[in-house]
């Protein structure tokens, strides 16, 4: 029985070009895996970032599988997408503990693990999971937030708490905090303090910041965790806590492609938040940075 | 020293015609007293109930204080606006325990509660603040969705299952559910065997059966619970779970008309969802029957 | 090897509660097959409906399995989800070829085909593949337009004169059409005199113009076409050509149940756009009349 | 010379079919002259009727020449688009006395002026204009809110109060006001006492409404004065001051053709907001009015 | 009696932080006094600015008190949100007494007064009211268009007008325009001969005209008004009269910063139409800016 | 008979200020024809440049008649607006016959067509139109997409396939490719073999490329076709093909400039996607490239 005039994998939203990435989705050994992390519990401005992973994909398929900056494509990278996670609303520790689960399991295989997130709190889950087979782990922070504070109303789980908690959890100096332009008087004091602390500066450009970090972290596994929020809500509206002032859609791609050389063992892209968002612009450019992460980092 | 052309009080979004009710406001012991619940934790589909009390004050600017229907003003009604509760995000059990206290201060006092939701799971904290006050109470909800599940993916507490909760802490047959059109198999089985279950005929009319449930209720002590999905989608797209099917704006409204000889001890008004709404036509509308709601049982 | 947090099938949004489906989905051979067919060509007004099958199986996830009318769940209902069809921009005979494939293989096989639309054209294409092995067929259209213009703007092939196709293929007195309000005069002067014509009365009902049909049709195997425009642009505003003045969710509904003793052997639902949908208003309610039409015609 | 590929007149939005139009745009002196008033000063809530007309326009192009309820076509009602009037932001009384002139001379003309806004003010304009050929005229007004007050935070042309100074205009008795709503306690009081006021009935239609409205006037001269806002929010969200609880456009619809005998002599709609509007739905509504009321009162 | 639960002065939506700014609030001759003049009569495009005082404090909620920037803190400028004034709907000059009134008011009790718009035209009724306490002002204006125009449409007060109002008034040398890309070849050339006029130079920054401006100016006490349009379209959505080409958020704040040295005696910002803005960027960004003038000039 | 008060030609949406243009229009033979092609066939994921010339009509009123960068207006541009041609939705090959007819006829008569898009295949027809009376012609393209394909799912004609075609046409090396930032490997070896290729520079600027262009073209005739998609989205997200990293409108005019000393024998603007913009800023900014495109390349 053939029914050719039917594709049957088209409903299945995986990340750009279907076709072909079902064929790569045949072996869940691949050398790459991206999973969706839907958490969107402790968000307090605009909910919303559940919808993130899933509206990633489905923009996706606007976007070709070849980068004309990195001279690659898609077809160079086998990886498998894993699909969403199944995190029960309201339910952060054990979400957490899912999320960890899931990048631990992708690590001991030895796959890189890509996180589309969901609010930015999965990182603490991620960077768990990964920290249970790399030691001395290096974390670089895209951000336009801190999130550094202690407590947040209170509450040590937040999305507004999470690189603080992160910090902790990697020890003193190894996070990299890059394009941060808003946080309190304490977090920037803190960040100041126990970081390695690149706010945006009002002259320079988030490509020179990453060469910085770059250079600091050598060869040290690095996990990289990118909140959408570090570009303009000009061109990313799409997100919780827009902050104005940040920096462009090229901006940022250049400053990805400065880590290029880096040993990097895990990405998330976090706070896409697609009921904000304006003519899908900022699911596009996730989209985007995701391609670009998986053949920057996801080709060796 | 005067500055005439200022109205300093403007900027207090209180319930329509802000200039009298800030004057009512300064007795916090009137009649009525309004207030928000911004609860939006455990919704499984669209969140942003968070913003429903906020956004129902500010439109309810564009409404006048008069009801032609009832024909009575708001200016009869003495009530109190206190402003939204301090609800931290991803913490249900605490944010109920605050809605149960402040209904339960309201009660004390002899105050009629009229909460302004946020998500469905805030009438269970509601209930159990009047329950404390009132004994032998009777629950009618107006909804599209029956709520009546044990749990939802594990969790006891979920808008999914608050009903369920309500019914087990009021009591057998002290339910009416009024306009259900959506539920699972079992949650229809547990209706029809436990509550006064009321499903919307597809021939009949809310208005009959509101004047069912008042004929059962009597003269005894009754919470009103109105989920704003019960109202069609056309007209309340502004909403968490949208379920096609439902009745008109004028079809509730002649509902709550048929309920206003009842002895009604607490309302609220719940899953008013702005960030999906269309032109603020859920928010207004929400604000009309809050309205209509304080001019029928308020004015005692 | 386990994952247990990760649900590899979560990214398929086949049509609701998608873990049953998939395992459903397993057998390509079940009773009911559901298949989109995004054919968006002809469209003379405003284009979109090329989304409409992914974004109704998308919202399709917020409904309930169970029908409390039918008292029939889809669990009741062995169905298979097969996906899209692969039609190419601006090719319209060889995608009507493509979707009369499909249909004619799915009938063929004794199954009941169920197409999402796209635009109204594919019924075309639809009716073809049905009428390769069901002589004798009768159509019943619900529709806010005719659609039986001779050729528009010199083309035979359109959105605008596909029923005049239809009624030319399956001859004299086999056309349906129910609800209409809108066409040109000769448009309603070839409906009067070619085709069973059920003009929207000004003070009657969808579900008795539905009866008179059910009466006529008798036991001849029927296929149904449902343009989503036959609802009032209120509750129906994202589609290609609104037409003020139509009827409710509700009356529609009933109206399909009125049908529920004929011998249907393939329905369509056509016109969903959801680029002018607004807060998936009319996504979700397409969802619904699927499910419905799924428990209701899909069950023997 | 010859650009046959070129449709010069395309760029004319003129109502419905345009071809047509142009043609008849050649007869200044037909018999129904359209004229758009843009006024949008006075509004207190949400602005933006000035684009009304406009838009009103440009989405007639989607609907059909023919009503199939009147079973007559636009062909049969020569008659002219004489385009937008051109009024200063922000003068009201200047702008009142263009559309006074702009209507005296068309009905000097013996045309029947219809008018499209533009905010509800326009009417006092209109009425001044019709007043000065038509001795004895009647107003029927169809309204979700009663326009009555005496002044709006000191002013005495506002759009809160126009049907006040339409009735000291017209004379005592000779205002209808169908389906009112909303309003002060004063505004129904002096409604009840002055005009000839018919509320919404809570069972009843605006079609019964419209025929003792009807019956009433008789063989007097009667100007139209439509608020799209009498429609249900849900129907007609882009307007002004959405007022929920209103009729459906087939209540209106009805209501418009029992008024059919009458001989109307002016006609307006007004209050149209295509910023709060949501698909053009509202937008579309006003057109299908339009051409019913053209084919209704324009084919003499 | 204590209700611990509820934040009565929740509902008031002052400048971001609320808690505190009540407190701070309940001295209304703090140094520095907000209040809003939600103006939007003579808007000839989209109108929709007097929405934007409430949306800015609405959304300044999302933002931090402390400038990394700046390195200081709200907490260090006290200042009193004095709500909006109270404007009635069509009456230019009322509304511009009232504007002078509450701005003469605060500068003659010491007050730095920090306006929040509203139409441009506001600035004239501003202006006027500094005027009465302080002589030899300057006034720096950020805008893509010139307002230099002599009448609109025969108005002399319009927002296209404004700032030839505001150059008679300061006399001669007085007004510095910076960024100004849009205008009539007459404005150009009347501010070219007659005003300073900085024109966005298509290599250069805004920050180099704002420091050649604060040169000029040197000790003169100046009035800051800025047109949110002075932003590039991308970034500021939301105004009445959008114009491409302009500069970033970012170039824009540096801008501001380069003032920080002047004697700030008025600021105002102006030409926020939430209905026009996407996703709240634009209210956003008045908001951050309104931060960073406050504490740039209020920390005296 | 006169009426003053209506501006009968407001109706016409031509370009900018329309009372002039109409006298203009007066002129078929004026030295610049501007005419929509309202093409919207093959788009392949956002559909909707069918409304592009009428949306970029209707916002082009908010612009001023000068431009301050050229210090020249539209007055001394003698220019006709043809208005839309008429294109059957879904005939290809008829509608690219249509639009070389009416820019064949055009260049004919010696005037410069500036064809208003539509999708980007529309630019085949009309490369076509000119090289029937000019010879040697050159093109120049701004394009964040290459458009190279061979063919795009077996269909040699597509907006994916649209510069290859033109490549044919025109002959090898006549085509100069600026701003590209997407495609397949296979479109970037055909364009760096083939045309001349100039991606957009991770550190450059699109006028450099102009300037490059502009010199290797010399004095030959050249076609100028923009793709508003090589403006980064966050600029102009109303488009079928969002591709994030673009280049701002600044950018883009200054590109503009530099090619003003070429001999530009016609001009397209395509791509505008009405459905999917934000607030307009697409369509405005495309006015305004197509007035400063008036300016710079009409006024000779």
């Amino acid at each position: 029985m053939t029914r050719p005039a039917i594709r049957e994998e088209a409903a299945v939203p995986a990340f750009i070009r279907r076709e072909q990435f079902l064929a790569a989705g045949d072996d869940p050994n691949a050398q790459v895996v991206l999973m969706g992390a839907p958490l969107d519990v402790t968000t307090s401005f605009r909910p919303g970032t559940r919808f993130g992973p899933a509206r990633i994909r489905a923009v996706s398929d606007g976007l070709e599988e070849f980068s004309p900056v990195l001279d690659r494509e898609l077809a160079d990278v086998p990886f498998y997408d894993a699909g969403d996670m199944d995190l029960a609303p309201g339910r952060v520790r054990e979400s957490l503990s899912a999320i960890e689960e899931a990048v631990a399991a992708a690590v001991g295989r030895g796959q890189l693990p890509v996180v589309l997130g969901g609010e930015h709190l999965l990182t603490l889950g991620a960077v768990r999971g990964v920290l249970r087979h790399v030691p001395d782990l290096a974390v670089i922070q895209f951000d336009a937030h801190a999130d550094l504070r202690d407590d947040y109303l209170g509450e040590k789980l937040s999305h507004a708490t999470v690189m603080r908690r992160v910090a902790e959890l990697i020890g003193p100096g190894r996070l990299y905090q890059l394009g941060i332009r808003s946080g309190t008087a304490d977090e920037f004091r803190f960040g100041s303090a126990q970081t390695n602390f690149y706010p945006l500066p009002l002259g320079g450009t988030m490509a020179e910041l990453a060469e910085r970090a770059a250079a600091a972290v050598g060869s040290r596994p690095v996990y990289i965790t990118l909140d959408i929020d570090v570009v303009d809500p000009g061109f990313a509206p799409g997100t919780g806590t827009p902050e104005p002032g940040g920096v462009t859609p090229g901006q940022l791609l250049q400053a990805v492609y400065a880590l290029s050389e880096l040993n990097v063992v895990g990405i998330d892209l976090v706070e896409v938040c697609p009921p904000q968002d304006v003519s899908d612009v900022t699911s596009v450019l996730a989209a985007k940075i995701v391609r670009e992460a998986l053949l920057c980092f996801g080709a060796r």
